[in-house]
């Protein structure tokens, strides 16, 4: 494969045909397996032929795990119940990745004092992906306590000018803090895969 | 006058004859004088021609003060000196007003500590202004703190997906603290006149 | 609690045990409870539960009121039948808190006369919040006529250049009336809530 | 000529040659000349060669009136200073229509009582024109009182959110009065030659 | 009422109460009865209720016309068959409003031969109304071969960059003639209002 | 070269040195020479660098042609004197290509009479470039009389809801002919570009 | 018919029997028939009434092939599987038009490799028509390998910040290739219907 | 200092004296100094005042290099003359981060002949930057052949659909390429301190 980690599949518009070939093919190269954006349908077919799959009806993912050394370490961060979905895809895509993660949700702005009471969890880590929607502050808030790279994902989550995401991504691509770059709304896949290359690199170049 | 304030003169567009005329009505009906948005020889007339006339060259605003027996507290908050002029607006509508006002910038968003060393002043305002421009996280972080309303004011600052405040506007209109209101883009005046309303109430009620 | 009013819990994603936790939690504390933007699952589950919770369902609220003695005064207008879901959330938000409210419905621009009829209602308020869809004129003109802080809600009522609430947002945020803020569209809570803590000040400040 | 009325020029990238040659034809042509648009020295070229000539600075508009019978009745309503320019090229239109024309300015939303003493001017029109900024709001309050068309002028006038005339154009899109037509932003010229063209149609009809 | 025609009810919202009360209202006060944008079961209870009552199910209105003498005169000009809902809607307010109204479809710009052919039956029109979605560049073509008042409504036909309507209506508002003014996206009814009160001028002022 | 036509270069940003040596490099290859938008400076060296220059201050464009046995034919057609620049640099451009090319101006939409007594020029044509700004309905009603493909240049003149030529790109998008493809806001030299590749094409193919 | 190629049905909103009526008189015309935009029930209505006729729901197109010797050749390029229902809209166009025509799918611009592959099938068509989604890059990539017309269709897959087809179409007409010219989101018609004729007019012309 | 890198100084409303004070501070604290966005007057001002100082009027940055030991390896990629000023930005940056840095100027999408001649150079950096106005496809092109993290900054170069920057930014933010981050329109500086950062990681764990 092109890029270091084997290919994910994106579910959307492929037949249950070709989505068990792609696991079948990923499996066949000894890899594991991902892919995202699973409907209900296109999950229970995976889940059902492929014993080791695990379907998560959240994350909207299967995932098939051949190996599980971990290396380096990336936390996600988000406010509320309302962007699980897109950070539970970030987590999953990490653990696909063999990263070490960890989800540390309900740290909001306006509550600043539950940020900091979680602030220790980020300070090791290698990379930090935050997830916001509405107005999208956390990632400028939180990467003002931190020295390595915060991946931004804005979440189609809110009302009125929330604007589908636009408040957020813009908030985000604004951000003050220097250590901020941004992804697609609702891309937290891609967040989570570029958190994951920066956190194996240390291991990567040692070998 | 209207609403309990004397009349305010938006200057862009008038002639130095208008505007001194103006000026001489609101001192003939005994009131406090203020002009926003004044060009240079604009304030530089009103000066010339109103010996107690503060012209303020950064808020572009001409005040003359007849009564200063302050009222009620407002604190005015921002991240930096860009966004000076706007701030400065602020401060001196809520001195026309005879409000009591403050103004603390250096106040971001991405280097916390500096607002916590701050808080203290904010707790006993009756209102606050938070005056910021790209991403517009500033009162998110700050109304989380506080228990009176906060009056946002987005700022133009900020360059590429600012896009001459709509960015901090939006990341403002989402905010998720509930006492947060917004105002125009770099309406400066406009906060500070809600917020110098809401200070005076108990004062006028009294009355 | 963070800001002198109980936690508001924002329904949409949570699960009905989730809310009907949160609605104990309040109550076990001796507070009100209010939850908005509630589905009929979710309202219906809240009404069966707890004896005295009044839900309404056009409004998308549930409510549950312990004490019920009022202070201040605050005012919602609004100009039509369809705007009437984001002024019943501004409604029970007040009662929530505690607030004396009224609603004035059917003030509209065009008729002015319908407004004239009830403006003598409105000049005593503490605050006065206004929904409007469409193009978003109301505010402007209620405004001009009273000396209090005006709280502007603009609708997503409309069609067409409507744009889903942005034509009555621009309206409002460019009024030429300087005692008006704004909040997002369809945020009648946020509209109340900050007209009810103005509301309440001098009642506050007093004890 | 193609529509009872004669060619008017647009000047903006004009030669002075071409300009002065336009005029010539339509005055060979016996017909009253426009020129919209003009630059100081397009307008002081046309004035300088054509006695008659009347060159309007604020409108930017040069006129020459052979003819001056009026028939018909517009008004031109505006808030304030600042859309002067836009309501005087409306109303030097309407003059070379040869149709009678009065501007009320001073008129605003806000401060609705200025708009009560002028009400009777508008009654016997048979269109009205409504030049306004920021928010727009004006065409809506002031077509609720009347029962003949009304040819809303959005003007670029106002800062922040007001975008340029995009605030106003939407608002008067959305306006709830039924008898409220749009034409683009800044276009006094078109509004002024739509309601001169309603004016005189009864006229036009008898001969 | 207000304006020389009776009051419209717009549907949406209203309960089928409401509407029946509203139509027997007007008839009570000797008037012609509008309801635009009714639902299938709000325009099936009008026609069941009042026996006079015209259900239009593609123009969505329901009409009793008390008085049919016709005056003035108003043709609606179309592009092709999607634009027909609200094409009709604009023939049945006319036809609300005691107005000769004729539909011409079917008359497109690509295909200007198809126009050509139709073009004597609007010059002696007092308004035209000319209905199109996707580029809106009908209007532009129509009111160059006439001399009476174009009035363009954008329609929400089209897909991809046709954005639900905002390119038609950009058209329009920049349309090259002089003599086209613009309501909003799909507002046949008020397009065919302000014709018709431009049709019937002569007439009224006679009388 | 990579495309069968020799490189052309975009002047702006470029040193006075580079572009000398661009155009000797093309000399030396033996091929025509075009730089598109140029500063008055970049074209006074040019010309004066090379005596066979050609410098069209309007069109910003500098060529040299070293041969010019034309083949396949284009017209360019346009509404008025505002799109000049415009069309002269695609006029330029197509003479660089050794394409026959003509310039049609003066035809505009709301005058269509106009266009009929042009339409004999441009039946013939291998391809058709239409140039047009503020509502850019010219490409549609052009298109609908010729079998040859037409591309469609928006420009960014006009004022108000123009909006920097997104009214004119955006009516052509959706033009309801289906010969009509369409090139970024005032991209006159792309346009020619692709129109005289299609003109040259039987040529090319021959040989 | 007006253009040199039958008219083609665009069947959105349209009638079974106007559908079935409109086949029916292209086929007395001797024409090849063609309606796109099909649902299903229109699709089925015209296949089980015209034997010969291919209804491909992917394409959603319903056609009817009278004549089939090709002349021409176009290729259709696409990068994955969600772009196939607009590329078969233009294979389908183009095997209307009895144009040879490929379609090549898979090429995708992150995985260059896939397009160096099929390049050589590229290099002799008359036109080819690219159709790519998300961040529309794959006509810049294309054709800066080609020397003739590139057709490009922006589509609306992608999610976030694709903003159905606008990031495409953005891309699409900045492309610094300067042989690319685009068509509508979405509008595989279109751009078939342009290459087509382009790939013809050696042929036309040569009879 | 917060973050592990000195603060940088960002210059745009800076006094002289700010300016230089922030130097002086830097340098006491034994640290690099870097400022972005410096005007001419700026410039000239820190380099006369601090004899080491480098100023680059290209990038507009002003720095100071007190140790130059570096660690890790970034390049910067980008299409053309016009994107130098973002890009050297970028190059001051990861020096005064004691980042090797290297530049690869006129890497264009639509002549990928040249990319692949650079390609070499890419393959061990730790992070790449791509410049990139326009279309922005430069990184999706970029980042399919590598398998470390690209940061992509959007270039407000190019005209039209551009619209400052827009195109370019929502290109990059859909990049079907999964290892692409995005920072905000002509932020040099920010992609640079997030691409030195991930390049530096392997280092700072082995201290
Ligand atoms: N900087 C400002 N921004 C918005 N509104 C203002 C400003 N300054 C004054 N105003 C309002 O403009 C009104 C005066 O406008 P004018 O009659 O044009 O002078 C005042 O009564 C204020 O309501
Ligand atoms: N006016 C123009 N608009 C768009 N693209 C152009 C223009 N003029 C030249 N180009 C393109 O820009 C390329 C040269 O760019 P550069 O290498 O920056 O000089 C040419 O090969 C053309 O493809
Ligand atoms: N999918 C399509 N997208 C855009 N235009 C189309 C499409 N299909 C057909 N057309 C055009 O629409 C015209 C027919 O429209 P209609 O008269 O409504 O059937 C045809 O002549 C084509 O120019
Ligand atoms: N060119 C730039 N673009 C965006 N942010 C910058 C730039 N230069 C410096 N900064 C940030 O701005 C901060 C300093 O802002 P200030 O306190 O206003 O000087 C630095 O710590 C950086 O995070
Ligand atoms: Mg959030
Ligand atoms: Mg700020
Ligand atoms: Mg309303
Ligand atoms: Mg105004
Ligand atoms: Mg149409
Ligand atoms: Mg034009
Ligand atoms: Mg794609
Ligand atoms: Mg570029």
């Amino acid at each position: 494969d092109r890029c270091g980690y084997p290919e994910v599949i994106y579910a959307p518009g492929k037949s249950l045909e070709a989505l068990n070939e792609g696991f079948q093919a990923l499996l066949s190269a000894n890899q594991n397996c991902l892919a995202t954006r699973c409907s209900e349908s296109q999950g229970e077919s995976l889940k059902k032929n492929f014993p080791g799959a695990i379907y998560d009806t959240v994350a909207r993912t299967v995932r098939i795990q051949l190996r599980d050394q971990r290396a380096g370490r990336v936390a996600i961060v988000t406010a509320g119940t309302s962007d699980r979905p897109v950070a539970l895809e970030a987590l999953e895509t990490l653990r696909w990745m063999n990263v070490e993660a960890e989800l540390l949700m309900d740290v909001g702005v306006a509550g600043p004092q539950r940020f900091l009471g979680v602030k220790h969890k980020l300070t090791d880590c290698d990379a930090v992906v935050v997830v916001a929607g509405m107005e999208g502050a956390l990632p400028s808030v939180v990467a003002g306590w931190l020295s390595c790279p915060v991946i931004a994902v804005p979440t189609s989550v809110g009302y009125g000018a929330a604007f589908g995401g636009v408040a957020a991504l813009l908030g985000m691509l604004n951000s003050c803090a220097s250590n901020v770059a941004v992804v697609n709304i609702d891309a937290g896949f891609k967040a989570a895969y570029l958190a994951g290359m920066i956190a194996q690199r240390p291991t990567k170049q040692q070998s």
